[in-house]
């Protein structure tokens, strides 16, 4: 499963400054990072006249945008889906996921604090909080980081969720809703699939197998 | 699998005009539709300045902006994707894929022509043509519909694919790339799996069951 980490804190803490630096840190190290935005107010991304725009303006669910070196998805939606939903649903072929906001949900978070702007921090009994990056100290039980050090907040995430590579995992999806499966189970269905492609053209040595039936 | 029926045209045809049309058409018919935009130049899609595009700016291969109404994923690509794997990789929930360009590729297609922009169609022998749309009548072996007939092409989309209901059908991919399957497999890993997970809570009677194994 690919690991999230939501950068939170305040309203105008520097959460989005902290990502434009920790971005290229965690990239310049070799990982390929997902940004994930909680956006609140509803958000227009396309340009006006476009064809794409023109798709969408015509009652289209999900258009789709593809270039040789980039693609866009825009979908709706009936629900405020979470960071695990997202992981799950929309995000690939990367090695750890960067979100900014999502205060609520359970990832494990950073804060972000400067005292011009607020009096205390967001998450001071907070189980999920990996580390503070402040220009003021808060003995929190985390590691407080300086505003502008991305380096030892790469040097912690790195650490906590990017070094151990994870064990193989059977993530089971029924109707578009996750099963959780006891281990005895995981192991069942993982060594029952891995068995039953063995002999298959194409499938020596698989590191991912997919398998959808509608 | 969900069904691409690809919108074709020379330049200027009126292809986004014609998908502008159809598009109500089929929503009001009760299907979902996704649309696919070929962009061949480059695109620039996210507005500059928003916290989103800092994201991207910064370096992330993935940014995907969520709300409770709609969901915008824009990823790297190191490849011009076809309709097909972008319909397995990035498409969920929906019915049928309207895809505006894509001439080469070998999903079915309906032409668009003006006799007042171009001398000739496109497709004059074309092995996937559907039907053509256009204010001059060509013998092509497939429907020819005038300019504004949206009820009509609508009406030969929906009997060619909308109509039937696809049989049970297993979608194996590892390492991401999808493995052919003969029927007798694809029988045999859709009832071991249906198997393998009925006994297990919240998994009755399902529709559709993806397994994923890293």
């Amino acid at each position: 499963m690919i690991p999230i980490v939501s950068i939170v804190g305040k309203s105008d803490s520097g959460k989005t400054t902290l990502i434009e630096k920790l971005v290229p840190e965690l990239t310049r190290r070799g990982f390929r990072v997902a940004t994930v935005k909680h956006d609140t107010h509803g958000f227009e991304i396309d340009k006006e006249g476009k064809d794409s725009w023109r798709h969408r303006k015509a009652g289209s669910y999900t258009t789709v945008i593809s270039s040789s070196r980039k693609l866009a998805v825009i979908r709706s939606m009936d629900h405020d889906a979470s960071l695990g939903e997202i992981r799950d649903r929309f995000i690939q072929d990367v090695d750890i996921i960067i979100a900014e906001g999502y205060k609520k949900d359970k990832e494990p978070k950073v804060e972000v604090f400067r005292k011009e702007v607020h009096q205390e921090p967001l998450c001071i009994r907070e189980d999920h909080l990996v580390a503070l990056v402040s220009n003021q100290h808060f003995e929190l039980g985390v590691p407080c980081l300086e505003l502008d050090d991305s380096t030892g907040l790469a040097d912690i995430i790195e650490k906590n969720f990017l070094r151990e590579k994870l064990p193989v995992q059977v993530c089971l999806r029924v109707d578009g809703k996750q099963i959780p499966l006891k281990p005895f189970i995981d192991e069942f269905i993982k060594n029952s699939v891995k068995g039953m492609i063995a002999s298959l053209k194409g499938c020596d040595n698989p590191t991912k197998i997919e398998i959808t039936i509608n």
